[in-house]
Formats: C-alpha cells, structure tokens, sequence
C-alpha cells in the first residue's frame, strides 16, 4: 500500500431528505442504513481498505459529531478528525483537510470522498479508484470517478466527457441536475456520467488549482500551516471559517478547471440521498418490498418499511408507501412523492427542533 | 334518586378487536377512545349518575383489572369491584354481582351494563333508563334497552319485538349476529333492536328466571349466602369459578325466558367493538378522517389515525386506512378489511405475550 495515499471523508452533512430515519444529531452517515452491519461512515472508510493506510485518514465533520465519528472509527486519533465550526459546502472542507494533510507530507495522493454514499462492487470501485490514483500521481490532473447512469436520474449532477477509448477521458464539463428531458439525451448520449462527489489529485495539484482558482481562500488556508497539526489548530480553523465563503468544491474549481479527467465506474454506486434510492439498493421481497424492522406484511408491495426492531409492525394493503418510524417521529407517505419529505422536515422543524 | 337502584358494570373483557391500543394488561375500557377526558368506565360509571348512587355501583372485573378499575373509579370501595378468577362469560358474572346485591337489598332493582360502550344521548339515555326501571320494578319482567338500528349492521345481535306503540314491548325473539341479507330485512321491518347488552330487572325478578332456567348455577351462587360481603368472599367465588360453566347471559336467560321486554332506544350507542366503529362515532375533520395524536396529514382522506400524544406523525396520500400505534406496536391496515385485525392479534401472540 503507497503510503502516500490519503483518504479524506466528508462527514459533516445533515442529510433531511432521508428524515425521519436521518436526524440532526444523528445524520445518516452514522446509521446502519442498509442493515450490513456497518455504518455507511464506517463502510466509506473501510472500502477504501487496501488503498489507503488507516493512518492516512481523514474525517471532516461537524463539531457535534466528533464523538460519533471517534466511536464508529475507533482506530483515528483525534488530529484525524476535522471539526469543522460551521457548515460552508465542500470547498472550505476540502481544503482544510488537503491543507493539514500538506503539512504532514507533500507528496501525498488524495481521495475526497463522501461519508453517506454506497458502493456495491467494492472490487470494480476499489480498481477504478486505483486508477485514478495513478492518473493523479503521475500528472497534474485533478481527477474524479463518474458513475455509469443506470437511468435518467433528475436528482444527481453529471460530468460531459470527451469520447474516446482511453480509460481517463478528459471533462468537457460539470451539469447541475438537469429536468427529466434533459437527463435522458445525457443517457442515452453515452457521454455523461453522474457526479459522485468522489475526487482525486495530488496535494500539488490541488494546490496549484485552488491558488489560480481561489486565490483569496488558498491565502487563508495557507496562512494555517503553522497551525496545522499542533494546539493552534482549532482555533486558527474556528477564525478562518467565521469569515470563509460557503461554496462548492464543483464550483470553486471542478467547473472552473481545464484539467479536470474522469474515469468511468459501474461500481453499484448511490448516494443514498432519498428514500426511494434505498428502496433501489435494498434487498426486496418477491413484493418488491424492502423490509428493515420487526415487520409483518400481508397484501403490501413497492413499498419500503424501515422500524425499529423491537417494535412490532404489521402492515396490510400498502402499494407504494414509505413507513419509516424513527424515535419520536413516524412517517407514512407514498414513495412516488417522495420530494414531500423535504416538506415533512420543515413542518417538523417548526413543531420542534427534537424533531429534526 | 332510588336507593333501590343498583348498577352492575361489567368491566372483564379484553377487547382484542381494537387492537393494539386495547391490551390484554389495559383493555379499551380503560382508556379514553374518544379523547373526552374520561375512559369508557369512567363514563360508563358516571352516566348513571342520576339513577343510581354511587355507593351502589358495582364493577365485576378480572383479578389483573381491580386496580385498575380503583384507581379510575376511586369513589368504589374495594368490596365494590368484584373479581373473577377467569373468564366465564356474562352469565357467572352477572350472576355474581346480582347475588351479592341480594344479601344487601332484596329490593334491589339492577341495571346491568358494559363498560366499554358509548353513549352519545346521556339525556335520552337516562329518560329510556328510567322507563326501564320502571317497567322492571313494578312487573315480574327482565327488560333491556334495544337499540334503534341505523344501519344493517352484521357485528351486532338483533332483538325482535312484538309492534305495537306501548313504550315496553315485549320480546319475540333474541338473535345471534345476522348476515347481511338478514340485516338488511330486519332493519326495513322495524321490528328489530340492535342487543346493546344493557339489561334492567328486579332482584327478584333475576333470581326467580335464574332458578328457573339455570337451576344448578343458581344454587351454586345461593350458597354463597354466608360469603358474599365477608372475608371468605373470593375463596368460595374462586372454587365456584373453577367448576362454573361458561355461558352468556343471553344464551342462559334472555333467550329462554317468557318475561323479556324491550324499551326501544336512540341514543348515539355503539359498543366500539371495532376500529370501523370507532372511526364512525369519532370527530372528524371535512376530509373524514378520525385523528387522535400529534399528527400532520397531507392528501388524506376516510381514514382513521390514533398515535402518541408526543410523537410526531406524519401521513400522507392514504385513503381508508386505520393507523394505529400504541406502546410496542404499530398497525397499519385498510379499514375496510379490519376482520384481519382478529388475525394480526394472533399473529402477534405467537410473537409474545407483550405484543398483545
């Protein structure tokens, strides 16, 4: 394994649209979403197993959640987890943790990836990732893994490639979500892949972009490398993020840059974003039900049905239904609307802040 | 009010229709279904209060219930609630609290009554007792109040009476739980009454049918002479008990005896035997549903939904559906098909003793 290889993982999100199951003080990063026994957080690390030493990680997240991300990764010493003080979208993240990351080694590789997603083919994934590793070592090119769409998915962004028959294809370009239309000519155009969140580069690289790209910021975060790693860190991080712009690492540079590759995956990715992704990756029944729960279903199908285990759940005549009861919260709603959710959190929020 | 006036409440039941909120360790009469700020033996007890004082109410319940029965009704002395050692039926329990009102008052006149039923008319109802009362003090005859049928109800017993425009008419004939054709003729006649279980006579008058149609049961209680209102109560009412036949009053009695009048009354009865029933007599708002929680529907209609006062629940695109979730259980079924909830309860059995 190169030692060189870093991980950072992205932890820090809140994730409502998988509410009432994902929560505030408990977002889905730190559930078992998919009941293998793992934490999504914990399989985010875990996948990376064979590429990265387990010294080499790197958990950006939420103050409130530094407990949470010590007890599921038990392995990290404290210097390994970044508490961010406030939430400012990827770019700020990143570059904290690239910037501590360079004081450490400058010839690091590294991996950015996001805490919540799923991979179902660690194998393909893990030869995929080395792939770009390379390509990023080896070149000043900031590389990123873009997933094969599997449909015309309204809800994820995509990359534009240039064809060719190379195994790293240059970007052409970044695409926020488009509308259903537009998301099937990418499909069916075989010229796009969906945006994964996942990057790669080397910490030379990086910098190089985000000084051309962000120079204000990258000023900011250089200023920290007498602070990195030793009792000033804290609070020269808590300064900088009280005046650091909030904003997307697509936007601060993925879009803006000319060298940015991609290498193709069919790696059984999702971002688990929604209730119906779940239900898409989730083992089902010859009902097409997907069950997590002490459940006992008569007459149910299409529907996915997530409780807790001691509770006993009987449900008869659903088609298409969410039935997701969590702590203090229940939902029933149907899967096809499930934008609704978005909603849900909001009334929620303004019946209490213990329900969000 | 007559102090001659007694009433017998029978409070043993289990009501497993209406699971899960009604339990095996606290049933539905217990609890307050229609959100009134009484439970149904609350105001089965407090109905009478015009008729009948409160030291002449008596409670026949299960051993596991009196304290529970104690603690909603805390005016009763506890040699007011009577305990049977198990379940024998309405005949042993009636006739239990009937014998020992006997060696208290021989002139007793006794309303007997279900605890778990509702009355929306309490003036109607009291006037309709009144009359009942006073057909059975005054005459050798064991009246009950029959209940004007608002529809072709299957669930309920019918009783069919002799037309003509006296107030107390006599009986021609009790009968079980019809079909649907037969219901439907029974109502279109108008010579039937829904059996709402609600029975008006004399001591005497009890006592000489009692003799008469159940010979050996009614020596068996007649022993208990010595016992009733004394230490050795239970003692002989558990060894009467362990030999005792299982038999309802209806079958026992009403059914057999020449002597049975019937005051016809509409008075808003329901025995709230079920979920259906309960959505029918419950508020509901202009897109008829029955809703009883901390609950947000959205696009919602016919249904009926009963959760924890401090969880939140939210609903959303369900049409004729109970949801129901109480303690360590959640259902959800359609309304329609509420025969199933008899099966969920003995699945729930096999599941253990603490989901039912």
């Amino acid at each position: 394994m190169n030692s060189n290889n870093y991980l950072i993982i992205m932890a820090g999100g809140a994730g409502t649209r998988f509410w009432p199951f994902s929560r505030n003080n408990n977002p889905k990063q730190f559930h078992d979403v998919l009941g293998t026994g793992q934490t999504l957080l914990q399989q985010s690390a875990y996948r990376f197993k064979n590429i990265c030493p387990l010294e080499n990680i790197y958990v950006v997240t939420s103050e409130q959640y530094v407990e949470l991300v010590k007890e599921q990764l038990p392995f990290l010493e404290y210097s390994q987890i970044l508490a961010e003080p406030s939430r400012k979208n990827t770019a700020p993240c990143i570059a904290y943790a690239c910037y501590k990351i360079g004081t450490l080694n400058s010839e690091a590789n590294i991996i950015i990836s996001p805490a919540d997603h799923i991979v179902l083919y660690e194998k393909e994934f893990e030869h995929k990732i080395n792939i770009c590793i390379e390509e990023a070592a080896n070149n000043d090119h900031l590389v990123t893994l873009g997933i094969t769409p599997t449909r015309p998915d309204t809800g994820y962004g995509y990359i534009k490639f240039e064809k060719n028959n190379n195994e790293v294809k240059k970007v052409e370009q970044f695409l926020e979500k488009p509308n259903l239309e537009k998301a099937i000519s990418f499909v069916e155009s075989g010229e796009y892949v969906w945006n994964a969140g996942i990057f790669i580069w080397s910490l030379k690289s990086f910098k190089k972009s985000f000084e051309k790209l962000m120079p204000e910021m990258a000023q900011q975060f250089e200023l920290g490398n007498d602070h990195y790693c030793n009792e000033t860190e804290a609070d020269f991080i808590n300064k900088l993020y009280s005046n650091c712009q909030s904003i997307s690492i697509d936007y601060a540079i993925m879009e803006k840059a000319d060298n940015v590759f991609v290498v193709l995956g069919d790696v059984g990715w999702s971002d688990l974003g929604t209730w119906k992704s779940l239900h898409e990756v989730s083992e089902k029944d010859s009902n097409n039900n997907a069950v997590d729960g002490f459940v006992e279903i008569y007459d149910t199908k299409n529907s996915i049905i997530k409780t807790p285990k001691h509770k006993l759940v009987v449900v008869q005549g659903l088609d298409g239904y969410i039935v997701a009861d969590h702590d203090n919260v229940l939902m029933i709603c149907k899967k096809e609307e499930e934008q609704n959710v978005k909603l849900f959190v909001e009334m929620a929020k303004l019946k209490g802040e213990e329900f969000v």
